[in-house]
């Protein structure tokens, strides 16, 4: 016996939309049953695709897929639909190496119109799809998906404001659960917390059922009424305002409202906004009563749920910088302390109950992070942008003139630097040291282990400049902790082990590997520390001694710290020979993060290979 | 007898507070004229300055600047808050070498409360500085003056959705003039356009008015009176439901609208918002009745206006991209075109007209054009975005997911590319070749003169990859055009003088210089054409046949052609010398583009000393 009869009927869409639609409460609750099931088994995103299986079924049902486009915002909701689009064997391996992608991912599925990682470009690459659609005179629909908490980001409203003046065919569904990875903060999630309140929600919320009995033309001839009239009588103004005609909300988990309202939106033309309310973890109590906990998980038994693992050996490097960031607001009142959104994965938890004055959680909206930190460092303050990699890339032109070319003293925590692992090439952070050496002003650190990140958050912050401090994500090497708050000298490196012929000079993570190597190789190597300003007493003084540099960093080999050692060789005129070791020039995929840095030539025995592939014994 | 009898009395804001408000309107007719004048001298902006003239003195009339703090939203408006807070001499050398910046700048003056260029980061910073005044227990007013156009960017959402739930208080004056650069597109330009018409507008004419009648505290009041009725009897609903106090629109150009709206606006605590309407252009009627074609001029005679040049000896590279854009157009009607609100400046305006099917101006909103792109390239169109080198730091995470990563056909056509003069460092384009070349995927060129450009521009359209061509502001050399659609060799470079002992590599606009160069030097010159996919192969023959090699581009020394050449050499463990050129580790100012470049040692006369610098007649 199976304990999904109905879900092990569809391999595609098609055999979906053959149900009945009194069958599909039943294979909703088998999706849910198997995705608790799956990740528990697999870890992965839970919370937010518990919330969406009625929305991903009633979308599959109603929509022509993969002919009509699906544009899931953000991506780690997408379980249900990876499963229900011929991918359900594939979970048992999801976001392993090899394996399914935690994400939609173009190159996985033909149903994955869009790669998505980061959040908010949904709409953005919907509307080209749809005008793409029309300028080739294609009839279809396309449907973007996004979250409340993705709704703040700058880009979403960049593309509903160019969105809304478009002659195109659209759908945007506004998944809203009141929740994105942090609780979301702005004035929007205000906006859509009285949409659902009082009386406006109570005449608004059979929206869905109101539709049905109105034809698409009645319909249309509605949305031409005077637009302050309609405010009052239904919730959404500010949608509409924007130029779409908005539906909602409705119940995100009632197929019989999703399936009936999504039918007759498909019958609508122009620009649709579809506003469904959903709960992350719906379904699974434990999930439901705390969605953040239940938000990506590590394997786990179902029946008993999440258990704390206190007897956590070595802290995470994010752990670090909280404790850190306690010990520095309590020791100067000036500092402030600034996350678009990942207040838990930044580490910050404790800051913002200890300090909740000075800690902004500004939602998902890096550019506004970066500038509005430049803001209070011109008023003397001592801001600290928790960010990971990745995502700086989103506030990359703030970052540059707000910050730098004011030369103000901005601290940038930098987690996830390197590769993350599990949720691939949009999270890795493979390109800042690329993407930040090249700005003036800049100090760039890259901790080796606890203890160094610890007092170059503290240099960072005594510095009257834009600092960087680049750690990675997960566990650092159990070094003990300082304390106090002390400092390291600006630009200089250490010599970790005196050794012959070579000297291998490792940024920031990669030191552990070099030093394994080093024993085999009998190599120098340094702890560089600085990507910038770099230790170019120590790179000439190594270069002399030795026969062949090698640096090794944990990001793109082209234009990061190796490029710095180059040019410090190029301008002292060192004859040394010099090869760099970092990530090649792909994007790197998901899997187990020591895979990955192997496949890379980043481990110890890669570092061997290549030190011996360079140095023939003849020379 | 002097021109400015008032104005020349003004050297500090406090002498304009010291001023009866019956003198305010000859003030501003002389600081209007004045305006015309100087800007007629020295070239600038002209349209946006003239527009803001009331404006400026109002607010400098109502609050106590500096210590009240001033942000401008994007900064070309701020002619009159530079002559009016001292610097009206140094207006006389504005936008020159050493001379005064065309927008605010920290550095320039206490009265320039955040340096800006790029648009939409007023919020976030008058944000930031709100909250340091209140968390250091200071009393000041934060004020951020932004445009309609700028408030299309997300950045300006994101920073109104944050401070619309922050317990602050900051006024936010929206200048709508209903155009930036070009005319601004979307559904907040059509709902600013909504308030404007109709009876909404008639009621609301005389807010100032009312606002002077009403204490603080019934105001208050009323905003507590329920949203949706509010909305029925004033517009900016929009604003209101993003949790601030809107008021207006008012006469932007009327002073005693202004002055007593902005005296009460003062007593206000919390979040307001004033919306004041302005003429581009006003009070000088050449630049009215066309404020784009007097947004940024030359020199020209008043009286006269400005005279079209039509003998223009060599064609821009704008032009020669905004032809190749036609003729392509032409070729495949594939061809989409996409610009962040600057069609004009990026040489569009023909294509818009003859394709205006194919023209996506989507506004000042480059994170969405390049995912919109993105979105139009999964569905088999070709995108072309035409973007400056600067701006496209807006959208770099987009680039490297929603491109790159995807692998999708997208052109980026990058104006601006090196050093623009004038504008100065938010302006140069100094950075692209180091933050796209660690990009995977891409392939990027730089082409020498105006007929590369057109073959490159070709060639990147056939690649099935995401293609950067990366070409500078102005004038090219005159090259005769191929008017056929060729390509380029991929990756390929061109050996163009052969000399002896020296090689110069130059990454595009750099050539010229290298040629002369090359003739004192009897180096050998290669065009390298390619940063990526570098001529490997070329650059081994180069080092096998030379001594020394020097690489030459206008980008940042740090991470760009230059790194690309030494990882080459290295990789081939090619011993040669190799020395690279290109701009210092520093933010370039503002000045000619000439004489920039001779600063950075980029011109021949740079190359040459360089070059003899670096090689000894004895070695």
């Amino acid at each position: 016996m199976t304990a999904y009869p109905l879900l092990d009927t569809i391999r595609h869409p098609a055999q979906l939309r053959a149900l009945d639609r009194k069958q599909l409460p039943q294979l909703a609750e088998e999706l849910r049953n198997f995705l608790v099931d799956s990740v528990s088994r697999t870890g992965g995103h839970l919370s937010s695709n518990l919330g969406t299986v009625e929305l991903t079924i009633a979308l599959h049902y109603v929509f022509n897929t993969p002919e009509d486009r699906l544009v899931w915002d953000v991506g780690h909701q997408t379980y249900a639909h990876k499963v229900l689009t011929g991918r359900r064997e594939g979970m048992a391996r999801l976001r392993m190496y090899g394996g399914v992608s935690g994400f939609p991912k173009r190159s996985e599925s033909e149903f994955d119109a869009f790669g998505v990682g980061h959040s908010s470009t949904s709409i953005s690459a919907a509307l080209g799809m749809a005008i793409a659609a029309r300028l080739k005179g294609e009839e279809r629909h396309t449907i973007a998906v996004i979250g409340d908490g993705a709704m703040s980001a700058g880009q979403a409203f960049e593309a509903l404001n160019n969105a809304g003046i478009a002659n195109v065919d659209m759908l945007v569904v506004l998944n809203d659960n009141d929740m994105s990875i942090s609780r979301p903060v702005g004035a929007l999630n205000k906006y859509l917390a009285r949409i659902l309140s009082g009386n406006a929600f109570n005449a608004a919320r059979r929206a869905g059922e109101k539709v049905l009995s109105v034809s698409p033309s009645l319909l249309e001839f509605a949305n031409r009424v005077e637009g302050h009239v309609k405010g009052l009588l239904t919730p959404g103004t500010l949608f509409e305002e924007l130029g779409f005609n908005y539906i909602g909300p409705i119940d995100g988990h009632d197929l019989d409202s999703l399936i009936p309202t999504l039918q007759n939106l498909q019958k609508l033309k122009g620009r649709q906004f579809l506003h469904v309310l959903t709960r992350k973890g719906q379904g699974y109590k434990l999930a439901e009563s705390d969605p953040i906990l239940y938000h990506g998980v590590s394997r786990f038994q179902p029946e008993v749920g999440i258990v704390d693992n206190a007897a956590e050996a070595k802290p995470s490097f994010a752990r670090i910088f909280g404790d850190w960031l306690c010990d520095m607001a309590a020791a100067d009142s000036r500092l402030v302390a600034i996350t678009p959104a990942m207040c838990e994965g930044s580490g910050m938890t404790a800051f913002a109950d200890r300090y909740p004055e000075r800690f902004y959680d500004v939602g998902i909206a890096e550019q506004h992070a970066v500038t509005f930190a430049a803001g209070l460092a011109c008023e003397g303050l001592k801001p600290v942008v928790a960010i990971y990699s990745t995502f700086l890339q989103r506030g990359y032109d703030q970052l540059l003139h707000d910050v730098a070319l004011q030369n103000l003293p901005v601290v940038f925590a930098i987690d996830r630097g390197g590769l993350v692992g599990a949720d691939g090439p949009t999270h890795h952070g493979a390109f800042d040291l690329s993407y930040l050496t090249c700005i003036p002003n800049m100090v760039i650190m890259t901790p080796s282990d606890e203890n160094e990140c610890r007092r170059m958050l503290t240099t960072a912050y005594r510095q009257d400049a834009p600092c960087a401090v680049r750690y990675p994500r997960g566990a650092g090497t159990g070094a003990p902790i300082d304390q106090s708050l002390g400092e390291l000298p600006l630009g200089k490196g250490l010599i970790r082990r005196k050794g012959h012929k070579f000297a291998l000079l490792a940024f920031g993570s990669v030191l552990a590997s070099a030093l394994t190597a080093a024993e085999t190789l009998d190599a120098t190597v340094a702890d560089m520390r600085f990507v910038k300003p770099i230790d170019q007493a120590l790179i000439i003084e190594l270069a002399r001694e030795h026969s062949l540099l090698v640096s090794i960093e944990e990001n793109a080999l082209i234009g990061g710290a190796g490029a710095e050692v180059a040019r410090t060789l190029e301008n002292a005129e060192c004859a040394v020979r010099f090869f760099r070791l970092g990530l090649p020039d792909r994007f790197i995929e998901h899997g187990d993060q020591a895979q990955l840095l192997a496949d890379a030539g980043l481990d110890a025995d890669g570092i061997i290979r290549t030190v011996n592939a360079h140095f023939q014994p003849s020379q």
